[in-house]
C-alpha cells in the first residue's frame, strides 16, 4: 500500500498525497456515524481530474491496495470507513461545474460539488437539482448512496436525476454510462447500477444531472394530530388523493416537537408548537395552484384532526415554519448530553404500515428507557428515529442496538427496507442479507466480482465477499 | 435443443410445449419490426408459474439451449427474434394479478398482464399504472424494453414504476430484487439492471408496479405552428416554465396531419386539421389547476404562433382531439401500400437539439424521395419517423436504411441516443456500440458473462459476445 501511495505521489505530485495522522483520522471516522472502523487508510490522495483518478486506480490495482472514495464525509453508515486500510481518495478538489446546459435542463459536474452551492450558482437560470440530503453533502456521495430527502415525495431519489456518469473502473479504465438524452432505452442501465453502489464498483468522476424548473410559487402548512395513527391516516389519504400534488409531506413526533419548543433556534421559537405528532406540508406550482391546493388540503384534513391548519401567510412565515422541520436533526444533536452519540435509523415500509411501525418503535424505545424522537418522510414510507446513547455505557449501547434491530426486523416483516436513503455501508450489511436473501446478495457479489475481481473498490461495504471468493 | 424441449414437456406436460410451425413462425417474426432473423426457435414453451420458468431455465442450461422470452410480440427491434434458435418462452399464460395493495399504491402482477386490461381492472381504486406504450404490450415486455409513451414527460419511464422484480436466472435460481417499499437505498439497484436488459440476464416472472393516483381532471389542447422550429421553441419554453406542469406534450408534423385529414378515423375526421406541425398538449390535476394551466399555456404560446389554441370544451372533444395523436401510427400503417413495410425510428436528443434533428431528418428523407411522417414526444426529446419501403425494392430499402443511419448518427453527434424507448434488440446493436463505445459495452459484456456465462439468455440481443468469450 505504501508503495502504491508513493507511486501515486510520483504521478500526481507531493501535494496530492498526505500521510498526516489528523487528516487520516478525519477521513476514517465520523461522529455522525454509528458504524465506524478502527482501521485507517495509510494515505489520502487528492485527484483533480478523471485522469488522476484513473492513475490512482491503475496503481492501486497493481499493488492490490484498497481504494476508498471520500466525498463530504456526511454519510452515516460507515460508507467511507476503511476496514481494510488502503488509499482514501478525497474528491474535494474535483468541485467544478464542467458544462451547464440550461436549454437542455442538465448540468455536468465533478463529484466534489456541494449541492447547495450548485443550486445557488444556477438559481438565476430558473432551474435546480431537486435532491436535498444533508446540507454538506457532495454530488459524488449523493450518487453513491442514492440519497434523497424531503423532496423525494415529489421528485423521487437521486437515481431519477442522474443522466449519465463517468466512472473509473478498478483497473483504471474509464467508462461513460450514457450520452446526454433525457430519456433512453439503449442497453443495460449502467447509470442506475453505479448510483447507490457506494463506490464498490468504480469511482464516479463526472455526473450529468437532470434539472427541474424552480416552482413559481411554494407554500408551507403545519397541522398537529392527536396521534401518529391519525397523522398517518391523513397523510395516506392525501397521498392517494387525485387532485392535490404535494411537494413534501413530513412528520415530526411529539418528542421532536417538544425538543423544538425547548431548544429550537430563535426562528423556530417564534411560535409555540403543539407537542403532538405534526405534519409539515409543502406546496408548489403556479400561484393559483398553490392557493387551490392549500385550500383543498385544509378541508381534506378536517376529519383527521380538530387542531388548526396553520398556513404561512408570508414568505417569512413559510421560511419559519419549514425551519422547524429542517432544524429537527440539528436541534437534537445540539442537546446531546456530553459524551453521548446519536443513532439515527432509516427504515422504509409500504405506505400503509408506516403508522404502525412508528407507533411500535416508539413504544419499544420507551420500554427500553431510551430517549428517542421521530422524523419521517411520510410521503415515501420512510422515517428516522434519533436516539442518544453513551458508547461507554455498555448497557445503554446494547439497549439502543436492540431497539435498532427490532425496528429493522419489523420493517422487513412489513416488506420494507432497512435503508430508505442512507445506504448500507459497513453498518447494515447483515440486515441487507436479511432483507434480500442469499440469492439476490449472491447476484450482487457475482456482479461485484466480475467488475472488481480483486475486491479493491471500497471493500467491506454493502456485503462481504462470498466465503469461497479466492478458493 | 430438442432434448431440452422434450425434457421440458416431461416436467410441464404435453400442453405446455408446441413445435407447431405456424406458432413458431408467429413467435419468430414480426411485421412491425424491421429487425427480423430467419432462424426460428425449435419449440415454444408456455410456463404458468415462476417454478415452471425455473424448470425451463434449469433444463435449457443443462442442454445449453438458448432461452428467448416472448411477451405480446409488439416490440419492433427484433427483441424476441431467435437468431440462435433455442426455446421460446411465451409468458401469455402468466397473466394474473398476484396481489393488489391499493393502500400502498402498488400491485404485483405476472409478466403476461396487458397494461390496458390492468388499468381497467383497477380503475375503481382511483389508481393506475402510468406507462402507455403500444396498447397490446404486456408488463413483461414493458419491463424488458424500459418502455414509455406519451406519459413519459410527466411520469418518467418504466424503470421509475417498478418496485421489484422476481427473476429466474440462467441456471434456474430465483431472485427477488427488492422488497416492497416505495423508496430504498439498500444494495445494488438490481431492479434497474433488469429493466431494459431485454431478457438477456434473466426472465422476469413477477413485477411489483408502483401506481399513481388517477388525476382528478384532464384536458387536451391542440395548436399548430408555421414550422417545426417554432413548435419546438414553444415546447422548450413550456417545459422550462416554472408554473405549468404538462401531462404530455407531443408533436405531429405536417405530413402526419395531412395523413390524418385524409385517412383518419371518423372521430379524427370530425374536424379539418391544419396541415402544419402541431403540438398536442395534455393537462392534468385538480379541476382548477387544469383550468389555470390551460389559460396560462394559451397565453404563453402566443409569441410562437398566430394559429388558434384549440382547447377541448367537453370530455368528448378531449377524447376526439387526443385520438388524432393516438391514432397517428395506426393511420400510417393503414395507408401502407401493399407489399411495403413500415420503418419507425426512435432516437432521442437533448431538448435543445430536437427541432434541428427533426428538420434535417425531414429534409434528408425528402431528398432521398422517401415518404416519411414524424411523431414526437417533445417533452423528452424523443421522436419517431415512420417511413414506408418495399423490402423487395433493393434501392428503396437501401435509401430508407441510409436515412435511418443518418438519423442515428446525427442523434449521436448531438449527444443523444439511438433508442429512446424501443430498446436495442438485434436491430441496433452496432449503433449502441457507436453510442457508448467499447469500454461501456465491454462492461455490459462483463456483467452479462458473469450472470449468464454460457450466453443462453436471449442471445444476440443488445450486444454480441466479446470475440474472446470462449477463448
Amino acid at each position: 500500500m505504501l508503495q502504491a501511495a508513493e507511486e501515486i505521489t510520483g504521478f500526481l505530485g507531493e501535494d496530492a498525497v498526505t500521510y498526516d495522522a489528523e487528516v487520516l483520522e478525519h477521513h476514517g471516522h465520523s461522529d455522525w456515524s454509528t458504524a465506524n472502523s478502527s482501521e485507517r487508510a495509510i494515505a489520502v490522495a487528492y485527484p483533480r481530474s478523471t485522469e488522476d483518478v484513473s492513475t490512482i486506480a491503475r496503481i492501486c490495482s497493481k499493488y492490490r491496495a484498497p481504494m476508498i472514495p471520500f466525498g463530504a464525509g456526511s454519510s452515516v453508515e460507515g460508507n467511507f470507513a476503511q476496514p481494510y486500510s488502503g488509499i482514501c481518495i478525497d474528491m474535494s478538489y474535483m468541485d467544478q461545474v464542467i458544462a451547464f446546459h440550461p436549454e437542455d435542463m442538465d448540468i455536468i459536474v465533478q463529484p466534489g460539488v456541494n449541492w447547495m452551492d450548485l443550486n445557488s450558482q444556477i438559481a438565476s437560470s430558473g432551474l435546480f437539482a431537486p435532491m436535498d440530503p444533508s446540507p454538506t453533502a457532495s454530488v459524488g456521495g449523493m450518487v453513491s448512496t442514492n440519497c434523497s430527502g424531503t423532496n423525494a415525495m415529489r421528485y423521487g431519489t437521486m437515481k431519477d436525476w442522474v443522466l449519465n456518469l463517468t466512472v473509473v473502473l478498478p483497473d483504471g479504465s474509464v467508462i461513460k454510462t450514457r450520452r446526454r438524452p433525457r430519456k433512453t432505452s439503449a442497453g443495460f442501465n449502467l447509470t442506475s447500477l453505479f448510483v447507490g453502489s457506494e463506490g464498490t464498483l468504480g469511482i464516479v468522476t463526472e455526473v450529468t444531472l437532470k434539472l427541474a424548473p424552480i416552482p413559481e410559487d411554494t407554500s408551507v402548512a403545519v397541522v398537529s394530530f392527536p396521534s401518529i395513527k391519525a397523522a398517518s391516516a391523513a397523510a395516506s389519504a392525501l397521498i392517494r388523493s387525485s387532485g392535490v400534488q404535494l411537494a413534501a409531506l413530513e412528520i415530526l413526533d411529539d418528542v421532536q416537537m417538544r425538543v423544538l419548543n425547548k431548544h429550537g433556534s430563535a426562528v423556530v421559537k417564534k411560535r409555540k408548537w403543539a407537542e403532538k405528532p405534526t405534519l409539515f406540508l409543502k406546496f408548489s406550482g403556479c400561484a393559483e395552484a398553490v392557493k387551490g391546493d392549500v385550500k383543498r388540503v385544509s378541508q381534506f384534513i378536517k376529519p383527521f384532526t380538530s387542531d388548526s391548519f396553520q398556513v404561512a401567510r408570508t414568505k417569512q412565515e413559510e421560511h419559519d415554519l419549514w425551519s422547524a422541520r429542517k432544524e429537527a436533526l440539528f436541534t437534537m444533536v445540539s442537546i446531546r448530553p456530553p459524551g453521548t452519540r446519536l443513532w439515527s435509523t432509516d427504515v422504509a415500509v409500504p405506505l400503509s404500515r408506516l403508522a404502525e411501525i412508528i407507533d411500535v418503535s416508539k413504544q419499544d424505545c420507551s420500554q427500553l428507557g431510551i430517549f428517542a424522537s421521530v422524523v419521517g418522510h411520510v410521503g415515501d414510507g420512510n422515517f428516522h428515529v434519533a436516539m442518544f446513547f453513551d458508547p461507554k455505557d455498555a448497557e445503554q449501547s446494547a439497549k439502543v442496538g436492540k431497539a435498532v434491530k427490532h425496528m429493522m426486523r419489523r420493517a422487513l416483516e412489513m416488506e420494507g427496507t432497512v435503508s430508505g436513503e442512507h445506504a448500507i455501508g459497513i453498518g447494515k450489511k447483515e440486515c441487507l442479507m436479511d432483507e434480500l436473501g442469499p440469492a439476490a446478495i449472491g447476484l450482487m457479489q457475482t456482479l461485484k466480482k466480475a467488475v472488481d475481481p480483486n475486491w479493491l473498490m471500497n471493500p467491506g461495504k454493502v456485503f462481504d465477499p462470498p466465503s469461497n471468493l479466492y478458493v
